[in-house]
């Protein structure tokens, strides 16, 4: 039954599902599998939702939201029970009305149509579903499944930034760069340049991707579950799962794959300070990007995620719109009508996602290592 | 705990179980979920695993299996019958000789140390379970999600092929020169200058990487299950799944990030003839490879993944060996030592994996829909 | 990792997860898989969990909440969209002061004691997570895949009911008699009996438990998948996650296996009016009670589940007390130390509680039900 | 799609997928999440199978096979991997020509007529998928995960026994008697007059039925998981999972829930000594089977199963008969047409299913457990 859907699950140990709508009453997560007795840190779970939001007056035009996050259950005095702990923000700031005049026509490079194709019915108000705004659950359980990384290896930490906007890449990575620009880039000298791409875009209501790295540094050796359930693998989904991703690789990628023969493809292993135990053993390079056979090596663990364009642009656009979209419950026959049309995208948007997909795909990393480390 | 997998298995409707090692008896898959009453073709089954075995002599030097495949169960009088269809095929030759050198030392972009740091035993024998062995099960399994397609959407095809290897892009896709030449491109020309590369990379007892694209065709509209079971990032997931794959992208993927804006990057709906129903809904473009907010549009979908050099070359290599490799069952300590090592590997190898990538992807991306349309 | 769990969700295509304790702020429910364009009857839902509260001054005394459902996500203009239906009640009466006093005591028959056990934690308020106001989540979904089921197979119904209070069994079984007595008998006069056992109980400071039958009529034939998910294994494993439900049987059942020589237990197939078609297909008797090799025959399905008595009297009772409960956080120790006591229930409970359980095993039916039929 | 099926596996962390048919060329299962390092201890397995096979000259008559194991994958030099193990018998006794004359006649009490609604095919020789014989790929999997549990739980042990046959209770429990007995009583007295029962049931071509009950002792405090999963709920699913079993129940079960009141049915806790650690918390009694709130108390699990009277009798037999079996592949129609009939059932078959219960009792609860303590 096509019509149906059991996608916004994810994880066996570590098990996430995520709710709600952009304009609905509340978007909201449920986790099961948190052990009991962690300390419930709600300050750092506030704080990383509010790292989802917009950073940047240039880049993010979007709405604001309180996001004020409420427990609903699983945390008893302080700890964490064992029982699944189900988080919500409210949606407060939902001015529908912005997209009453689109509710009939697919945005271009929205899941507008694809959505309305599989359930034949459309939550128009703001993209529904398919928003942005459902990466706060996203991020709520990212946090959570933090607090449980930082407990089990306080050693183990995820950080995105964005390394290329507008075919501008960073040269350089210093971490303590992330938050001081606008893009959450890790470079400064290019964070300068490619601000000035994301300026000239929004000028001419126009839209700009890029690129995202995320590093995952002291995560153990022996991570990731072949054939299947790999490393890389599970990283891959859960990247490319995050809406406008539409690409992911790791250590040398793509490039690798063309320019580099197998010897200077190959990482050599090495004894760090001669014969010793196994935590001398380490790699020159890394172009495997920290993952081997699906399993972690102990090196960084690197990938890359490519980021397109925000759909949402100013410019008038070319679609088609539904004229007879009166569809009866249960009815096999798909009776609605199309035609040509032009129209305009209102409201607010982001310019460049980017700054925005950073913490989200350190959310999701984070999600893959607590499944996979419990 | 970490020394256990739960790995091998893919699906939730269409379900799959590998199991085997490189040398071990037998190398197979369970298959559960397989309707009843499809007519079994095993001529088509056993074809499909002859694909997999090397093609090109200049390309392919691995060894050469009968791999005829037996069927355990679930089949009765050539018709399914709705039980787990079990498939075997026999390792024959298993030369394991050509592995005690190499028993203790961890081949560079093998999975030998992985293994090693999560399990504490490892399987010398021809990479044991990470052994590309391991993908006749994926064909065997993905030749009979194909029968089931083929079923149900009679004008569903996937075809993959080579693109690019070491730098040599592909301009043109023509399906009826893929199995043609030996590297599996869909571009005559550009096969002969990638072949020249092969050639020049195994004369230097070097290997070559490169990139595979897969189309799915006639897909129809509305399949894939958001937030997190997107189509693409199941394909992302089944892709990464497969050894020697480093990254992957849809549509205009990374470049398209990087050098489209907005504007050139949403793909335009219009109606096909002007004013009609769901089937004239068309898109000018097909940036986003098929795929929307997770969902098929109803174009091809097509993405790209990244096949790395092989990691078995003939030069000297650089690595470490275990020198006291005794560990008790249940022991927590890990005792063992190591030290630096140089070593040639032996026996016979792919310089370029790319033309044996191409039935894997084409089978994994059969085992994604056939889940998905069940 | 013993002190995680991942219990709370049930399901493979129509997939529930519940959360919330006794005295958090919400118990709720998400539920995935719910097809597209379904009318969400409110009313239905809010009737269904209104049923599940005290029927009866005699056999129940629970606390008395308004359980208004709020539904957070999933729904758009009275239909389903396919995307996670996210449904909640708050918990208003949360007097937590009565249970204070035992805080630190295991009471007899109840989780108290294996809930310290796995996870080194107890929200002693009201039995927590393991409070039966879990159940408000199950019939919450339950009365979601009533919805469904009803769409789907309007012939279909489930039926539940009290069949056996200390020992009093019904004779007779008349569906108009259940919501008219206390005790949700389908006998009035053996429920008039019954209600005398459970006010003599009530008078000595007792508990009494029963036995709940259900027959599900109108299943279609050919449901359930062997060889472990068969139809009545999962309503076993559903019936006996229903708290206070100690075992099930199906048809025949334990008296049948013990009283039944073969010919007596087979149920013989005949044809309803000479020869025809499939639908002409009936069985003599239905010692089976519907299910045979796993799958439904087309017959009632028909299931008893055992309830014991409340494990909450006003009787002082022997137990133990925890006498130094400080734990700090991960730590392997357990230092707790525990002495002999003795202690007496306050607060309102159930006498018996077979009427509330009726609409607990429908719903758990139904949930089943709608897994298989999706 | 209702004629597909994903029901022959189990577990989440200890996996096991069944396959193979009564005359088909092979049974087996696929295991994993078995840990590395661990003795593959091939002599137990065997021995394992074989206590699966037939008993007693009286109560079984079923065929002989020799069911010798044999290892496809997942042990190295005799240790296990961390990769998924098969296993698989050879059917080497499969004399289908007993079943010709009944290949479209639905055997009373046997899947033959839902197998053949649900899936509109049948495979007769045998029962098929539904044949007992697929018990042996349960056994199997049993085995590697007691020896899985040997490993990290030395002191819990399974043990399961005839309790009743034919209304003949044991009184006591000797484990060491149930090996000496044709019916894998408990009681040395009970099983003589037991077996007095079989025989007079098989001299009039008849079969029997009774309760099989399972003690698991040792299990550590703790174990299961709340809401749904909790372990008596696991433990219902898969001893209902087994062929004839129609019913199981925990502790006191059914007769406790109608005969004790709450005082009577509670297990006081106490301390074992004094004052104490958690060590020395005990219960008075065990109505509770062993289980509270779905958690492991500490005290024996304990249920019983109800196993009815095997299906195949010699007695003539009322019936159903397809007399036009014909069906195309995916038509939607079922034009096949049936009459009564009568027949005999032919070959050897047992006529007390409990002594062959019992060790498949076994198997499923170590499959149970080890999924819940790995």
């Amino acid at each position: 039954m096509i019509n149906a859907s059991c996608g916004s699950s994810i994880g066996r140990r570590f098990r996430v599902v995520t709710f709600g709508e952009s304009h609905g009453a509340e978007v909201g997560c449920v986790i099961e599998g948190v052990p009991s007795r962690l300390k419930f840190d709600m300050d750092f779970i506030q704080n990383e939702v509010n790292r989802r939001r917009p950073v940047s007056k240039i880049a993010s035009t979007a709405r604001r939201e309180k996001d004020k996050v409420k427990v609903l259950s699983g945390v008893f005095e302080g700890l964490t029970t064992g029982s699944p702990i189900a988080l919500v923000v409210e949606n407060e700031e939902s001015n529908s009305k912005d997209y009453e005049d689109i509710k009939d026509i697919y945005r271009p490079g929205h899941a507008d149509f694809t959505y309305d194709a599989k359930y034949n019915i459309r939550d128009y108000r703001g993209g529904g579903r398919a928003s942005g705004r459902e990466t706060v659950a996203r991020v709520m359980a990212g946090a959570v499944a933090k607090l449980i990384l930082r407990s089990l290896y306080p050693k183990l930490f995820i950080k995105a930034y964005t390394v290329n906007v507008g075919g501008i890449e960073s040269k350089a990575v210093d971490f303590s760069e992330i938050e001081k620009n606008d893009l959450r880039a890790a470079d400064k000298e290019a964070s300068v340049l490619m601000l000035e791409k994301v300026k000239k875009a929004k000028e001419e209501g126009e839209s700009i991707g890029g690129i995202v790295e995320c590093i995952i540094r002291g995560c153990p050796r022996g991570v990731g579950d072949p054939v299947f359930n790999k490393l890389d693998a599970l990283l891959s989904f859960a990247a490319v799962s995050i809406g406008s991703v539409k690409g992911v690789e790791f250590g040398a990628g793509f490039n690798g794959a063309i320019n580099l023969l197998g010897s200077a493809n190959n990482d050599s292993l090495y004894m760090d300070g001669g014969e010793g135990g196994e935590d001398k053993v380490k790699f020159t390079t890394n172009n495997s990007g920290g993952v081997l056979g699906g399993i972690s090596t102990g090196e960084d663990i690197v990938f890359r995620v490519a980021v397109k364009a925000t759909p949402s642009i100013y410019k008038e656009q070319r679609s088609v719109k539904k004229i007879d979209a009166s569809k009866e419950v249960g009815s096999k026959e798909k009776e609605a009508r199309y035609m040509d049309t032009t129209f305009r995208i209102k409201g607010r948007h982001d310019v460049c996602l980017c700054p925005r997909v950073v913490p989200v795909v350190e959310a999701m990393s984070a999600i893959v290592l607590a499944d996979l480390l419990l």
